[in-house]
């Protein structure tokens, strides 16, 4: 099966769909259905159980999905988190360095503005669906502005505009004069006439501007809808020459108003946040007192994050609303805590590529922890985190040991603000290696220049940071200092010393996640989930659905077990056809009451990937599956 | 305790504070912190597994939170969505019903915009903040738009705009000559001076427009920044003269692009959701079909919805960004499943305040579910919800009787879509009778009237839907067929005949059933929830925090426990103190490790209410807590 066939079966069952597709979806919008919505939240459920207990004093939080304009400027996406996009005279537009790279076969990413205009003018690159020519390369910053409080009024005058002077961007068909000759005759000729002059061209049109007639350069055209147009030999275009010559009337009070309003507009910006991790962040000040000073601190959010994606694309993989579990760990640069769990791990192997090993070809190489430190000296702790997500994907997420690898980006690839930055990547068949989600290690590191670029208000605050001649600070946690002057950033170690801790993310796409688990489990035939991953945890089935009482018999069952588990009643269709039913939706146990039932009191309890069946009393079902669904053994 | 005292005391604790304080915040946002996530999943959970169970059929599903344009043109909430506003010269604006209920103490939500004006008008009602004359009422939609794909070409033109004419919208100062000399003097002769000529004010400015003159009626004023203004006796008027005009040069080419974009901009219009229950109406024809024709149908969200409210108010009770848990039953209104859960519950009592019985001046009256139905004629299955939605409240949340009731919306105060409408009312002492959700029959009946007002597309099929002369249809699905089209809306009785399943929704205010719990059980010493709702579920202590065997014991019990439960440590202080702390977070549970501990392997566990104590030993905890908080026992 390949990529299209399995995201349609997937569609099919319900685990995901297009956002409204009554209506025609808009790309980068899925929807979970029922099935679809169960499994993310096992997976958010483990996510919360594994990463939210990864060490003592970890929490989560729910901030807004709406943020201050502040937050943005401080983190600096209002004026990086651009994507570089080129447009022709016919409005269509594309991703830069996207069409760098497929027209090219240049790596684009990392270029700036002038390299990329650059290369459109030499290669002489046109617009590849009309062939025109495209515009200079412009940043298109990414997030959604939430204007906030009665302040639309802006567009109320724009529809003002738009119903004046609309007429001007309407599309006209060019026509002959025999063609004019009948619009005037049938349409025109009894009604009063108005005209404007505009350049060279001058518009004439009734009073509910219903048909409008363009003349340029002594052609005609017309703009008009549902009108069949005939020829007509009679000439009437001198009736045109009547018509009442109106001043285009635009006046600086309109505009007056519209600058007022889009002032207001803009004081009244918000933004819809582009990741979660900003929450924790400006939410560390208050955080911080309320669990009392305690250090390390992990803040983690599972919630929105929206982002305006010029091309999203692989269902789940590139949304324009999406999912993230992102956990922020604080901690003082020069006090960490994690050296001890690095010792005991150090022994363990991950799957790294490593920059300095991209030469070799390999997917990926296995490594022990401290092998990785003593080629590459990334801190510790780092490592320590790198394996404990490893072990999430292996252990909990069982995915196949040859399918996860974590890659290094080298310096000019990875974020600006990340010391370190390996992403978390899958092997997806379909696909390829997908990154699911990345480990960044959030960190600035300043000398004494800093002191004279703060404002006078924070200078000593700044001084008192410093540990011999440098300074270690998480990038937002700085930033956000720096903005807002909230001296609770800075906390006091037991000597008296001043620090603002760095910042650890560990940060997971839920939709990628749940995508991947679907892609990699799914066979064609079996989706061969974990059972505490499975949506439908149950399947009933009397054995024979005309049998009274075996359905009775079932429906209890299943009566009793689906107010504590997710369970599914079936009685329609051969026996064969409803465990294959169950089967391709993952379900792992299917209990079947059957003509020994009746007589002892046990069901079959049939096992998806073995086929094995064994036999339960039913008074012992409960327990049973207790027993099996208790993720907390499996942790 | 008010209702302030007790705001600061949650947002101290970390249960909620207002969003992103460090850069003073907008009104209406609040972030959930460690403890109030905690609880606010707590609720979420029991809500899921009590509606999510309330009969078989029931899923879950996560629709985006950005939805597409014609939803909200199906629903009408593009058309009437919105509050009545008035607003000042000086830019005040207030909704326009609450000025009229404050100032003239007269009921006006259902007032029409003509009532509303011509009060204003009457009763010569002005600005409340600046006494000057208010406008007429207009009509602003509480949606948040969001613009798809690179649209913001428009905001960069009104910033060209801005640039260039922003200098009329700035605050002047008036001067006399002799500080209009001073001006000129010292920060205007040597430079090149422009003009503007406009109505009857000129405006004169430096090319960086840092400095602007306005004359008026031979008055001078005066825009500047951060300078000083003195007097000075030598006469430099005449420089003024000098400058050299400038015609506004607002063009059409602007324009053009500006309506252009703006068209675009519309085009790629959608919403932020403004309840969660949308979703499950348009996904309605699919997920119909993948749960198999099976009715009744229940599909539930509890996820994030935003409105522009004009006053957010009392923290959580009135937020633009605020969760919902919804579930929509659907069903076919002729064959309703739910007469025998009616006849199970019909002699059960509930706290109700029909219309009928308001002049009755009490809060509400205890009746049987077939006491209403005799008295009311109300649907039974209505009924039947009702008594389920009043078990949650007093079984499940513990909410005390007399602090619920179901109040019935009389004809002219309910939705239009709504045949029976009931708000569900908590009691809380600071506020008074509140809304915390509602139980809404949104349901449509057409005569044959309708056919002719149909599409004749679609007219064949909505003649199928008469039962005699009557069609009744769910509201919102009604409306998305006729929109959409999309004939799976539609489904077949087993005798042929064809219908579109009416619509009952149970809604809850998550935020404010939240806020309700914590503002009802907390006593301003503790806070009385039930242990399965309490944020911290145990709380672990050494009996002195200095002794080494006991720390070590209580932080080997915390570490054992902490993977299962939400649990504290905590050996600072005294332990009365530390009980104390715990009991104001509500934590239900206290074990404490003592001298005993170490001899015979038992701790206390106090009981947050009776401060009882029992001895338990170490290795029976788990078992003894696992009991306790098995949510599955009290469903």
């Amino acid at each position: 099966m390949d990529l299209n066939e399995k995201i349609k079966f997937f569609i099919n069952k319900g685990f995901f769909y297009e956002s409204q597709s009554i209506y025609g979806s808009r790309s980068g919008f899925y929807d979970y259905g029922s099935l679809g919505t169960l499994l993310k939240r096992r997976y958010e459920n483990l996510w919360r159980i594994y990463f939210g207990k990864l060490f003592d004093n970890i929490y989560e939080i729910q901030p807004s999905e709406i943020m201050h304009k502040n937050t943005f400027i401080a983190s600096r996406h209002l004026e990086l988190f651009n994507d570089p996009i080129v447009e022709c005279k016919n409005g269509h537009r594309f991703r830069a360095d996207k069409l760098i790279e497929e027209k090219l076969n240049i790596k684009a990413e990392s270029l700036t503005i002038e390299e990329m205009n650059k290369i459109f003018d030499e290669e002489k690159v046109v617009c590849p669906e009309c062939g025109s020519k495209l515009s200079n390369v412009k940043l298109f910053n990414l997030m959604f502005p939430i204007y906030v409080g009665p302040v639309y009024d802006s567009f109320l005058i724009l529809e003002e505009l738009k119903r004046k002077y609309g007429f001007l961007i309407k599309k006209y068909r060019k026509i002959n004069e025999k063609e004019l000759n009948y619009i005037i005759k049938n349409y025109l000729k009894n009604k009063n006439l108005y005209s404007i002059n505009l350049n060279n061209e001058k518009y004439i049109f009734d009073e509910n501007k219903e048909i409008i007639i363009k003349i340029k350069d002594n052609e005609y055209y017309v703009y008009l809808e549902n009108i069949e147009i005939k020829e007509e030999d009679i000439n009437y275009i001198e009736i045109l020459n009547n018509a009442k010559e109106i001043k285009i009337d635009f006046n600086l009070s309109e505009l007056y108003n519209l600058i007022k309003d889009y002032i207001e507009l803009k004081n009244n910006e918000m933004f819809l946040r582009p990741e979660t991790a900003q929450g924790p962040y400006v939410n560390f000040p208050i955080e911080i007192i309320i669990n009392r000073y305690r250090l390390p601190l992990g803040l983690y959010v599972i919630g929105k994050a929206f982002r305006n994606e010029i091309s999203p694309r692989n269902a789940l993989l590139r949304m324009r609303e999406f999912t993230q579990a992102e956990l922020q760990i604080f901690f003082d640069y020069y006090n960490n805590q994690f050296e001890n769990e690095f010792e005991f791990y150090k022994d363990k192997y991950i799957n790294v590529l490593l920059v300095k090993d991209r030469d070799k070809k390999l997917p990926y190489i296995e490594k022990s922890l401290e092998e990785i430190y003593n080629e590459t000296k990334i801190d510790k702790f780092y490592l320590y985190f790198l394996y404990k997500v490893f072990e999430f994907y292996i252990n909990i997420l069982k995915i196949p040991k040859e399918r996860i690898r974590f890659y290094q980006l080298a310096d000019n690839e990875k974020s600006f603000y990340n010391m370190y930055h390996f992403d978390i990547e899958l092997y997806l068949d379909e696909i390829g290696w997908t990154e699911v989600g990345g480990i960044h290690f959030r960190v600035l590191r300043f000398n004494r220049d800093i002191i004279n670029k703060v404002d006078e208000e924070i200078k000593k605050d700044v001084e008192n940071l410093f540990i011999g001649n440098e300074i270690y600070a998480g990038y937002d946690l700085w930033n956000h200092f720096i903005l807002s002057k909230d001296r609770r950033f800075i906390l006091t170690r037991p000597n008296g010393s001043k620090f603002i801790p760095v910042e650890l993310e560990l940060s997971f796409g839920v939709d990628r996640n749940v995508f991947s688990l679907l892609l990699t489990n799914y066979d064609g035939e079996i989706l061969r989930l974990q059972d505490y991953l499975s949506p439908i945890q149950i399947a009933v089935f009397p054995l024979l659905e005309n049998n009274e009482n075996m359905v009775k018999v079932a429906k209890e069952i299943y009566n009793k077990l689906r107010k504590r588990f997710d369970v599914y009643y079936d009685d329609s269709g051969r026996i064969g056809v409803r465990y294959k039913r169950q089967d391709e939706i993952g379900t792992y146990y299917c209990i079947t009451v059957d003509d020994q039932t009746l007589k002892d009191n046990t069901v079959t309890v049939r096992f998806r990937d073995t086929k094995e069946q064994i036999r339960i009393n039913i008074n012992d079902l409960e327990k049973f599956f207790e027993e099996k669904f208790d993720i907390w053994k499996i942790l």
